[in-house]
């Protein structure tokens, strides 16, 4: 039975990542159906609505993406380029008790945000992966995927 | 009697808006203790460990940090540089409930995220307000500390 899977990326913080959010939401979906796909998608852009958040307002982004947030059975989050709503969606995690996966690779020179670095503990449910090949990253989630509840 | 206020502005993510986080945190300072000052220090850094930080482990920074957002009455965020770690306390501090300023300059060209620009609803606190001069930024703190509870 494929779990429900929510996947976190940047979007307005910037697009550089795109093709490789593309290559873990297409692994992810071995293992589930991914609600957020879009984020992967080509169309979304940084400085303009595509895709198919082009006709909703922020408001209702914001609110289906929280309904998915709460309904998903774990979360996947790259967190190499900053993003707010990564953060927010990540916080947000938090509180639903949800598996969270981070995903962080290091050699970009970026240091990750010490509230994601800093979050996981043994009373929850977060973990930080940092990784340089994409491969690493797949295999991560896959040994994540398999084990959460 | 003063109030406990939090302040939330890019540190990992990017120190570009640092002065601008000094103005507004010394404005707060009028209205109550700023727990979280340190971010708008000039010693503190995007690339390295400094200032009070430097001392904790990322584990440290965030326990303390989500036990002083647990704590405060109040929260004035700075959203306009993308941040994981903005992003995260905005999540977290929704979860406790508290009221929630987040400030915005669109001129820089930046999109603020859907997340943020999307989660003002008549159910929570969260309040998000744009703006070009600091003054204008200065006076939104002023009116939602002054009314705050």
């Amino acid at each position: 039975m494929g779990k429900s899977l929510y996947f976190c990326g940047s979007i307005r913080g910037g697009r550089d990542d795109a093709a490789l959010y593309l290559k873990i939401v297409e692994h992810m979906k071995l293992y589930g159906k991914v609600l957020t796909e879009h984020v992967a998608s080509p169309e979304m852009s940084a400085s303009e609505s595509t895709g198919v958040d082009a006709s909703l307002t922020t408001a209702e982004i914001h609110d289906r993406d929280m309904i998915w947030l709460s309904d998903c059975d774990a979360v996947v989050a790259e967190v190499t380029v900053p993003s707010l709503g990564v953060g927010y969606e990540i916080g947000r995690a938090m509180n639903f008790n949800k598996p969270i996966l981070c995903l962080f690779r290091p050699e970009t020179g970026r240091r990750l945000s010490a509230m994601i670095d800093g979050a996981p503990n043994p009373s929850n449910k977060i973990t930080v992966k940092t990784y340089t090949e994409v491969q690493e990253a797949l295999n991560y989630v896959t040994a994540f995927l398999s084990t959460c509840s």
